[in-house]
């Protein structure tokens, strides 16, 4: 028996970002491009592209700047403001595993 | 913002029990009939029968035990190993919800 949770960030009754949204933005950071992040984490360009417009204009922020062009076809980053809320919501999430799987030990004695 | 979260447990990857197995058990406990508490969850009898038939496969051991007849038309009750499980599940569900919500305030500084 094991336990399992799922938790996400809601405004005015919308989910805002969960781990999906939350694993794309950290894959678009670390590889600089939002086509190569949409490709490892299987999904088309065109979608990744509507999470990251869903949480912008649910969060009221910009996080993904993008330029165009060269070789590379454009390039990706993400903003100060986004990078500090992904920190945030690390901070929040990092842990939560071990706390929930405790107490969940504590009171099924296992 | 809010956060959200969904809590539940899996044996075998199958989902065993969560919010709404849970509740129903708690109302069939508390008012001592499968009939009664279906209503009360807006639920079918049938529906309510299949749940409590599912957890009990699940775990392996009996949950509710049922008297036919009367004019009540039948109780139900749970069983000791039942009312210790959801003890237990109690235990690890209360003080979660603050818990959760204490780490998101401190990531968040909200």
């Amino acid at each position: 028996m094991e336990i399992k949770f799922k938790v996400w960030l809601e405004k005015d009754g919308e989910v805002l970002v969960g781990n999906g949204k939350v694993g794309l933005l950290k894959v678009i950071d670390e590889l600089g491009s939002i086509q190569k992040a949409a490709e490892r984490k299987g999904m088309s360009y065109r979608h990744a592209w509507g999470m990251i417009q869903k949480i912008e204009k649910r969060t009221g922020f910009k996080f993904v700047e993008t330029q165009v062009g060269g070789k590379e076809g454009g390039s990706a980053r993400l903003t100060p403001r986004g990078k500090e809320f992904l920190n945030q919501y690390e901070t929040f999430r990092s842990g939560l595993d071990e706390t929930i799987g405790r107490r969940f030990k504590a009171a099924f004695k296992k």
